[in-house]
């Protein structure tokens, strides 16, 4: 590549709130977008909430002579909702599950029943390794009490550490997607410290991770791209457009120790935070566990009772009317204690990389490792020896 | 690293069958277990099968002198069984959970509550990025009728994804663990071919991936470790032990086009019958999905008139009674019918991303990219679209 190479990408990223029977002028809407995407030919286009895979199908035929490579990520019983639209050709492909995404019996939630997943595209432009990454986190319900904070911090978690084991030969990395995150969240920062990536809307100019290449971010434009005609808008979110700038970087400045200590206690900061948080979430993991298990255990007596009563023969008739609703209690009980048995492993396992990475960031602080191996990380003392 | 430079690498791997209450002598393999490896300080010991997390803080403790650094891969409900104990510090962990690991109501099998996974450890030895993977595929109940074969496959697929992903800049990659596969299996190929892994048993001279360094294992032994008193083995699986030297390669030899042609037709050929395999696995879960949605249906309409029996008052202590197995044909059917549908989107997935990676190597092959999209993959004309 030489020297005074640069790479412009134009880039569309948009929830396309797509739920069929649910989401208004669904058709209408998909239809636009197609029409949209072939005015404005980006390089890439990366999609959320495309729920339906004949949405899909219908922009693959749509778009198919402005972006011959497309993509859609499969995944749980509904599916990820993620799709991508490239005018280049797409190298390598691949994705992951998130291991937490709320509750199966939160149906009216329904972020379960999705398979929130993270897809990754490798793309090969002008001699440089582009990896785009899109993905949807469990979304927001109620921001004061959010009962699905752990969860999300463990999929920023899963989310940062698949970009940063993925990513390690790419020139350019680049996310989309809808991180129902806002950019002081925790997960934001957490994915930021640990990834480097930077967030293109705040940094308009300054935006990226790898060391030999910079980033600009050109122009960021969002648009509801409504209809002249009806009115209605894209999607209930807001699209987001971005052209990036790749040039060679200027002489390494940013290495110096100060600035790499700066980084260092940001990123220690911010792992803690978010060690706390997969702790709570762990602790109530284990205390819904527990609760279900006393309830199974509960069932099953009460059952052993129904079932002595109809063996005696005493009052028969009302033993069989209890017998069904003692057999409901006892499965119903047993699936939520063994759901909240795998969250907590799910979050041990999120809880347990984050200290690993602590640990070697304090290493690196030169804190000394044995000093205080985890010292304002909790009061949980008895946890310590499950950390490693 | 100097030209010269060469690495000794001791590693040990054992299926520990350390299932609690069910594994005979458990408490005892352990303890032997741990003075094995603390005589024999190898430089990694990853293991498999250690379903208690006891036993990992048992070994973590007793093996700490020697091996300072561990880790235990949680997962699922029961865990991963996995854990990695190491004489050098470990830079870097993460995992991943196979999307597809058999059948919840095969609770005799107990694949589906363990959660296999895929451990990762990036350690740093002597400059080189040395990435090992620890892992445990479904296993295998009869060879000659074998209903998981999709889902190995599948968790395969997804296993030679995770290291072609993440190995991108590691010097030495190193698979460790209990595949349930022969050296010519379908899955074991795949593994093969798609990640240029060798397998150190059936190689012992010449075992390795990347170009810049040359890898070949001086010793491999197996060890069932019989305890000289009681004769007990370690474990109902055989411990393996292998010396690995990694050296800087001679200059390359194996870059020749014909050898470049001829993996690649392999390549081809290992994906167009693991594609196969995929697309039975998906019929078959179609179809279940599809009778459990009719079971499903037709409890419903047996719920309707058990209700409206019990309204009119009819033969009400008959309706009563049926009541509960209906509703528990409802939910169960509906359950089933669940997690087919996340199966067949599960397999899916994976067929889709083999059927990119074959596009790619028949490009390669100059056969052209629109001459036959996949011609020999299928009779399912339907289903291409659905491909990419």
């Amino acid at each position: 590549m030489k020297p005074n190479f640069s790479l412009r990408l134009r880039v569309f990223s948009l929830n396309c709130w797509g739920i069929p029977y649910l989401s208004k002028h669904r058709a209408d809407r998909v239809k636009r977008l197609g029409d949209f995407l072939n005015m404005e030919s980006f390089d890439l286009a990366l999609l959320q909430e495309v729920w339906s895979e004949q949405d899909f199908q219908y922009l693959r035929q749509k778009l198919s002579p402005t972006y011959p490579a497309a993509h859609y990520f499969r995944s749980g019983i509904i599916g990820s909702g993620l799709c991508v639209f490239s005018k280049h050709s797409i190298q390598e492909i691949t994705q992951h599950i998130y291991t937490l995404n709320g509750y199966p019996y939160m149906i009216y939630h329904g972020d379960w029943f999705c398979g929130k997943a993270v897809g990754l595209l490798v793309l090969h432009l002008s001699g440089l390794v582009l990896n785009a990454y899109v993905t949807h986190l469990h979304a927001e319900y109620n921001r004061q009490k959010d009962i699905y904070l752990a969860h999300r911090v463990a999929q920023a978690w899963e989310l940062a550490q698949f970009i940063h084991h993925t990513s390690k030969k790419a020139d350019v990395v680049l996310l989309c997607g809808d991180l129902n995150l806002h950019p002081k969240d925790l997960g934001c920062r957490l994915l930021k410290e640990w990834t480097g990536l930077h967030d293109a809307y705040l940094e308009t100019r300054d935006f990226k991770a790898v060391s030999r290449f910079y980033i600009s971010c050109k122009t960021l434009k969002t648009t509801i791209g409504r209809d002249p005609h009806s009115g209605t808008p894209l999607s209930d979110h807001e699209a987001l457009m971005a052209t990036l700038c790749v040039r060679h970087s200027p002489p390494q400045q940013d290495a110096s120790p100060t600035h790499g200590a700066a980084e260092r206690s940001l990123l220690i900061s911010v792992l803690r935070e978010a060690w706390t948080e997969l702790d709570l979430g762990m602790s109530q993991a284990h205390w819904w566990a527990t609760f279900a298990g006393y309830v199974t255990g509960v069932g099953l007596l009460l059952l052993v009772l129904v079932c002595a009563l109809v063996a005696g023969g005493g009052v028969r008739e009302i033993a069989i009317m209890l017998w069904a609703p003692t057999v409901g209690l006892v499965l119903g009980a047993g699936a939520v204690y063994l759901f909240h048995m795998q969250e907590a492993k799910g979050l041990c396992r999120a809880r347990a990389e984050l200290h690993h990475v602590l640990g070697r960031a304090r290493d690196a602080q030169d804190l000394g490792p044995e000093s205080q191996p985890v010292p304002l990380l909790g009061q949980q003392e008895g946890d310590r020896a499950e950390e490693q």
